[in-house]
């Protein structure tokens, strides 16, 4: 792939997706997302709530990758703690930001639940909001790392609102074909290496009693990917099938 | 929680996840099936088809943890590098083993498709086989690696032929609760700190207009687990709620 693609890891915080509780469905949402804004997911991780690690993951991920989004960790019970943990990888105090308090005391609660609330007012000293258009309290970045809830809506309208500064747009070519993997792979290894600037994955599935495999180009180069997808198609005719579902993305 | 937990890394492989077009769900099913084992994963990354990231990731989780399992990559295509990474990664070579190239060889194909296919049949040295009641290739394990297909059905018919050495067995005990988190905020603090070797998780919910919290207690201690699940439950009482579906598991 090029050197000029805008790079993002993924830290996803909770110890429910580890233990299997909880399928996380965040980092698909965030990786069809920031597609669109030219910015490619280069690792994710899923870390246990466990302050050492997440500074680890937190400090390893923000300086290989341009960008770093989190989710998880930010809610106000004693197991939400990756507000402390990106101000100890930054290594910056913990404070109070107004407009998050404010938010939060705009809802009428009993003292002890506001105290608790309050919690969720706490940011590493430095941080910039995240707007949070479900109304609840807002996230934050610090530098290259942007710190989201967990549960799935509130993520979403998070990360509706953050703009990232993108790169080039990587865009797709897909073709379905009722062969197995096996017969095209010498083909495949071809194209590819004619094609290095193209990302050629090719996905075996089995539904309806049918075989068959996915084949998916990935690029910022929009013509290589239409003249391999040209390619590929000639590929799946001469094996006697016809080239099914061709999207372009 | 304990200092005798097993525990396991799970290396998810593959460009699909990390672009969004694949949901995984691997990892929910392996953590799932390993925790009746006695064994509890404690992180997972997900890495694309690049070997130098997945040579380094195999090589940090096999010295941190007991148990690595790997899923993806080892297709008879050109992006099916998983083989040829993990021999990187324990310094050995890639050798054929007879026991595949026979299942392979048992379904007659014609001779450019057989030599693709035979691709599958390339294991790291000194590798033994994981069995495939699929009926197609094997996946292999080296040393406390286990490497496994990434189709879901593949991956699970080789994981039910996977027997680890567990350690006490991780147990759960939840119960849900109409009160935001905030409202308890304090009393789960104080109970994770009157059970140190019990995990204790909050989990904000909105569903059918209620808003509410699921909490799970892990631990290998069932006894700590049933005195705890019984203050939690006094403790959604004297919010003026009942204690819902009280799981053991």
């Amino acid at each position: 792939m090029d050197e000029d693609i805008v790079t993002a890891g993924i830290i996803v915080i909770g110890n429910e997706i580890l233990s299997g509780r909880t399928q996380d469905t965040n980092l698909q949402f965030i990786a069809k997302h920031l597609v669109g804004m030219g910015v490619s997911i280069r690792e994710a991780q899923v870390v246990p709530d466990v302050k050492s690690v997440i500074v680890t993951t937190v400090n390893d991920y923000r300086s290989r990758f341009n960008y770093v989004l989190t989710t998880g960790g930010i809610g106000p019970t004693h197991d939400d703690i990756t507000t402390d943990c990106i101000a100890a990888a930054f290594n910056v105090d913990v404070v109070v930001n107004a407009d998050i308090e404010k938010r939060i005391r705009s809802r009428p609660a009993p003292d002890a639940v506001l105290a608790s609330r309050l919690r969720m007012a706490r940011v590493p000293e430095g941080a910039t909001l995240i707007d949070n258009p479900t109304g609840g309290p807002q996230g934050f970045s610090l530098d290259n790392v942007y710190v989201m809830a967990g549960i799935p809506l509130v993520m979403q309208a998070m990360l509706s609102t953050i703009v990232l500064s993108g790169g080039a747009i990587v865009r797709s070519r897909s073709v379905t074909a009722h062969l197995g993997e096996s017969e095209i792979a010498d083909d495949l290894s071809a194209i590819q290496e004619a094609y290095p600037r193209i990302d050629l994955g090719s996905y075996p599935f089995y539904r309806n009693d049918i075989y068959g495999t996915s084949l998916v180009m990935r690029s910022t180069d929009e013509s290589a990917l239409d003249s391999a997808l040209e390619e590929l198609c000639a590929v799946i005719t001469k094996r006697g099938q016809t080239p099914l579902d061709i999207e372009r993305g």
